[in-house]
């Protein structure tokens, strides 16, 4: 058995007006629902209720991630602590889906070419146009990415950027002795929990999170989670919003 | 005429809580006022309006400034910028008088040491009492300053404090090319005004500086202002504010 050294929480955003919508949302930087908005706070009173108090915060560069953070280290009185932000952390850039409704792309390409993008481990969509409405060309949060700024990726292309991120800024802040606090996406939070617990390929497509429930990893000192896959701050509402995002893209 | 180089934006948080109940805030930390939410949403339209686009944001270690920050930044789009904070930043330190009535204690103690209190530039109230339930002592924010922990400030101290933030952080931001946004308070801001103004020590405590305008400082390559007193992006709102700040204290 082994002993907790570092303390993370993971928290991907609450409800988006795009998950409401049921659209392919990506690096769309759309806003958070009124209930978005609630599930950050109550984010917050999960993190006070359990005695979690994070020292330092990362993000993505997207609305959604940046304002359910504010808004739960708020309520958690946290609102002061460093903050990191990092493109590296956004969600996986889906590509030409940026936009389409879930269900009609489901009926338009059929079942296993919806399955397939939106679940496969190495096939992207089609890469959206630098000309498209959602396309982030031009966008001065991307600047210094250059002709390196993605068009399109599969969640292997998200766990290649997101782990050097990984190593390169929240291990030193975990070994720093501080309480992490990463709010990110469905996504690039599956990338890290990938790593964490080494969960296969396979496996990893079908492992879902869910919005605005902090999930705890206590890591030993060899940077392994003490218990596999973390333990969610509210265990009953994780596991039945865990059912729902499942259901997406069904009529 | 000198020549503008770098561009540096003031913005006091909007309307607090204890702004608006008339008491001395000081480090206590309190929340916006909905006037005050509304005035930072303003203040960011003020910077879309300007075509201004901050690259980085300081801010002070208090919930009314970093509020005001997020939400101005997220009505401007600019909520993914980088963030540093610093204690340097905070509202002056207001000693015993952190939650008392401003009327009253104009009252109590009379008109001259009332306006000595408010407006000396080197008297400070005296020291608040670590068991004061206003006291910041075991708060972790300030953990790292130890016994240099102010019980109390005149705003000679917090030019005092504030400068060498100034040097350390913010003229380095600024002469990499940045727009910088400083969101910070009442009188740690008069304090960078002076600096930046040559303002006298009799002159600076007659100087206000109202809610939610940004107010944009642009520098020459020495860091002085092209126009002495930098700009309001609302000249007609700053005026008026300015007024009902100068009648604070009065019943």
């Amino acid at each position: 058995m082994s002993t907790a050294a570092y303390t993370l929480i993971l928290l991907r955003h609450g409800e988006s007006e795009w998950n409401q919508k049921n659209l392919f949302t990506g690096w769309v930087d759309v806003d958070l629902t009124e209930k978005g908005h609630a599930e950050a706070r109550r984010a917050g009173e999960l993190l006070t209720q359990e005695g979690l108090a994070p020292d330092v915060l990362h993000t993505s560069l997207l609305r959604r991630a940046i304002t359910t953070a504010n808004s739960a280290l708020d309520v958690a009185d946290r609102h002061w602590i460093p903050v990191k932000r990092s493109w590296r952390l956004n969600e996986r850039h889906y590509g030409a889906l940026q936009g389409l409704d879930k269900a009609e792309t489901r009926e338009k390409y059929g079942e296993d070419q919806f399955m397939l993008w939106r679940r496969s481990f190495d096939t992207p969509p089609p890469e959206i146009e630098d000309d498209s409405e959602y396309s982030e060309a031009g966008d001065p949060r991307y600047a210094e990415l250059g002709e390196d700024l993605p068009r399109t990726e599969c969640l292997k292309d998200v766990i290649a950027r997101m782990l050097p991120y990984w190593d390169s800024d929240i291990v030193p802040d975990l070994q720093a002795g501080s309480t992490v606090l990463v709010a990110a996406h469905g996504n690039s939070l599956r990338a890290l929990v990938k790593h964490l617990d080494g969960v296969s390929d396979e496996d990893i497509v079908g492992l879902n999170i869910p919005t605005g429930i902090p999930l705890l990893y206590e890591l030993d000192a060899d940077l392994r989670p003490v218990e596999r896959g973390g333990r969610y701050l509210d265990p009953e509402a994780a596991a039945e919003a865990i059912q729902q995002v499942a259901n997406q893209g069904k009529k």
